[in-house]
């Protein structure tokens, strides 16, 4: 199954069995687009819950914007951070701000 | 707790206990932290499924450009796809395309 | 020309004209489409010049993204890059970081 | 002008002159940072611009987002968009759509 000839062309010999259409694995696209689906709205229900979540944060008086900057900083290694706060004021001091 | 002020600011007392740190409820906010990282991470997972699936997909010879397309597609009503596609061919005709 | 009725569709009386085609007023259509064309080629040289620059700063030896981060800032209000940094070092005192 | 080691560290020797501040070449970063405002700037004018004419466009009754997708079309080449199409009718038959 899958042979190298693109899913779908005439010349595609992957498709066997009744379920083909045109040289399609219908029952292995189904799958597949099935799958993504079902991971598609996992993922869109956990974005929900984020959101959620910092909406209680921003009802709880913290500063959201802030709380996101502090979540990619928490991804970063301390020593790349201090190096980027110290370019940073560098820069800063560079141009006057 | 959580009073309107905004949380952190000097004049914020919804604080209380030890950890609070210059007017902030650490413990709230190290939670609600923790909560979205976990989050997040689950919807890196699922991103990276997602990609292996299209990847597997791809392997079999199916083209991922246009799965992607026919899942957008599934998600819209029929009669919304016919008019758009009623439209750009109109549109296609106009512009001798 | 441009009734309330979408153009394109067969009620639309909006096209007059022989360029009309199927109720679509092909030159309107033609000659809005070929203004954003250009716009957005004109939009992609600019952003080839921006990352050209980036480049030339990168062997300069400056670093782009405390850069971007710079330009960034330099388009907020003082005050409240100010506030978010005392709300930053509070946040972090706060998580022990 | 622009040696190897990063722009701002106490190595970089890069910098001469009045304008530098500590190893930073003051002017060179702030005629980068301009240069880079001044391009963003018009993009952004050129985005704006854009969006009129998608406002004028739908003000004429005209489809935006079929407008839209014969823009990112008139990209393709035609044989890659009859491929597309050909297999995206394949495919949605294979699922019965």
């Amino acid at each position: 199954m899958g042979g190298d000839a693109p899913q779908g062309t005439a010349t595609s010999k992957a498709a066997t069995g009744p379920a083909a259409t045109g040289g399609i694995a219908a029952d292995r696209l189904r799958s597949l687009i099935e799958r993504v689906e079902r991971l598609e709205e996992e993922r869109k229900a956990l974005s929900d819950d984020i959101k959620d979540i910092f909406a209680e944060a921003k009802s709880a008086g913290f500063d959201v914007k802030v709380m996101k900057q502090l979540i990619r900083m928490r991804k970063q290694e301390p020593a790349e951070i201090e190096e980027q706060e110290t370019l940073l004021d560098l820069y800063r001091r560079a141009l006057g701000m």
